[in-house]
């Protein structure tokens, strides 16, 4: 049986960003320890967008080929065939062979620093697209990034930007379960209410409104603790500018400098970081992919009680996942931003 | 007994600097619970370039006042009078009223985030003003910037950089001595050879010589795990283009902003922070000043074994206490700058 398949390529690389083709590809049969799988839902993350780039940073995920399979993007499907002894048909999977419809992968290969090795999930559990957002990477990043990176405390006064996201939305509401006052910023109006009467937020701005410091302050007169930081640029800044003593900084992103060719002069204010002692710490989820079981549990326990809810951007065809990550980047999604494939 | 002494002050801050003057003062006999105590030698360090401003950044040691005495440098002296019971003519102390011959001292009241509180210091163990070195609060920010805040571990490599300076030059040796490879960087031909001749670090260069990314480049090819930093700006940007992943710096200080009107931007490639899971964290040694007695034990240990050795620059005279400071912020100092006072 000879099976066509669908692959999303990066066509070129052009001073605009990337561009896109659908490519019609032979899907390869699995051979010995492979599985062939049919996709069902493949993420669109704002880190995409710094792996889209003729050289991508050293050090981050490799930077995607151009007329080449976009392999290190998480995605979730069934096991149509498997040659692996572990996996059966009509398993559930997730792994990192995102952006196509068909995908032929070695059991127990690592793939995005870990995070992707091909393994089953519990699709009675929660629907399977939950493991590309809470119950997969982006609730694992959420989770060590607040309470192990940032160190979080009693007491602390935590402000999340891109609140309304994948990853900020997660961070936001756990800090709220956990007692603190938390203020989330986003793009929008809209954001901002659903901020404040869905995700209950104890404040929320528009950092469009205003200088993002002024914004802060309004909403964090007496300073904050902890910063989740997503975007970098003047909301890092503000941050630096707002944490008291002993304060912290998770940095997971800075997706206000994706789109830049040139770098971007950091924080004006890091000597701040040395009068208030200060601590600003960069870290990536995938570093701390043998906690995942322990989120998965804790965060399909908060689902289940009503205390954590997931908001999903969804767009259908797998052709549109260009689209999707577009609409995303310029803040024109909610949640996590999700493809169905099928 | 009427007692005059004399004071350095700020007399006016202009464009150009603070211009000190000398004051004749009546020195005030100690009340109760006090003691006279005449300074010996006064302390000399980059921080004072901050509070030297109209406008001290919030949440730093305060600014310096206007025609006053300069309160909250670290002086030793011998007492003269006491009022105080813990306290006796003749003993040697350290305490915060630097900067003038005479000093009335509440015993007990805290000074300096409380590394200036008026302590007896042992002058037989040591010279006095080793107190205002390695075995003051020079010491303690070398030793917990090192080992506590950038948390040294077992084959870290190490980039000092003002490593001549006074705590540059304890850092770069307990790093040594604990069996790193330690890279040092300073101002001067002069100074790299006293970083390699002298304090045996394993490589060292002259900032001036280029741009630090490429100094250090060739300096530590492999890259760097740990960087102390007492200058930040283009050396700071460098560092985090160096740390390898999981690397650490400890921010100290920033002598290369010291002297801007305007805040300077900070590093372009913060975001490296993110993908290399890097951490900056600013510190104040006056913080950690519970662990003196440990460090003092550690130091002096250390200097009785010829393990570590400390360089002073001597110049005499109250008055010419500015001088010692231009003297240093030029970079034309080696190791710890101090007043000889009588």
């Amino acid at each position: 049986m000879s099976l066509t398949g669908r692959e999303i390529h990066v066509a070129a690389y052009t001073r605009g960003g990337p561009e896109f083709r659908v490519a019609e590809v032979s899907v390869r049969p699995p051979g010995r320890g492979e599985v062939l799988v049919r996709n069902t839902w493949t993420s669109v993350d704002p880190g995409l967008r710094v792996r889209l780039r003729e050289h991508a940073p050293e050090g981050y995920f490799d930077g995607f080929q151009v007329d080449a399979p976009m392999d290190g993007i998480l995605t979730v499907g069934e096991v149509v065939e498997s040659r692996a002894d572990a996996f059966a048909p009509g398993d559930h999977v997730w792994h990192a062979a995102g952006w196509r419809d068909y995908a032929t992968i070695r059991a127990g290969a690592p793939a995005l620093g870990g995070l992707g090795t091909l393994r089953r999930i519990d699709a009675d559990a929660a629907p399977a697209q939950a493991y590309l957002g809470p119950l997969g990477g982006i609730g694992l990043t959420a989770y060590v990034g607040l309470l192990e990176v940032a160190g979080l405390q009693d007491g602390d006064v935590v402000w999340v930007s891109a609140a309304a996201g994948a990853v900020g939305s997660i961070v936001a509401q756990i800090a709220k379960l956990r007692g603190h006052t938390v203020i989330g910023s986003a793009g929008s109006a809209a954001k901002v209410a659903h901020l404040l009467d869905d995700l209950r937020l104890d404040a929320a701005f528009n950092h469009r409104d205003g200088p993002v410091a002024d914004l802060l302050r309004a909403a964090a007169p007496e300073g904050i603790d902890v910063y989740f930081d997503n975007v970098g640029g003047d909301h890092l800044e503000a941050a630096i500018g707002a944490l008291r003593r002993g304060g912290r900084a998770a940095l997971c992103g800075a997706v206000s400098a994706y789109d830049a060719d040139e770098p971007r002069p950091g924080p004006a204010n890091l000597f701040r970081a040395v009068t208030h002692e200060l601590t600003l710490r960069g870290f990536r989820g995938s570093a701390h992919v043998h906690r995942l079981p322990e989120v998965q549990r804790d965060m399909a326990g908060w689902i289940a009680d009503g205390r954590l809810r997931y908001t999903e951007t969804v767009v259908d065809g797998l052709e549109r996942a260009p689209e999707a990550l577009a609409l995303m980047l310029a803040g024109r999604t909610t949640g996590k931003t999700l493809v169905r494939i099928a």
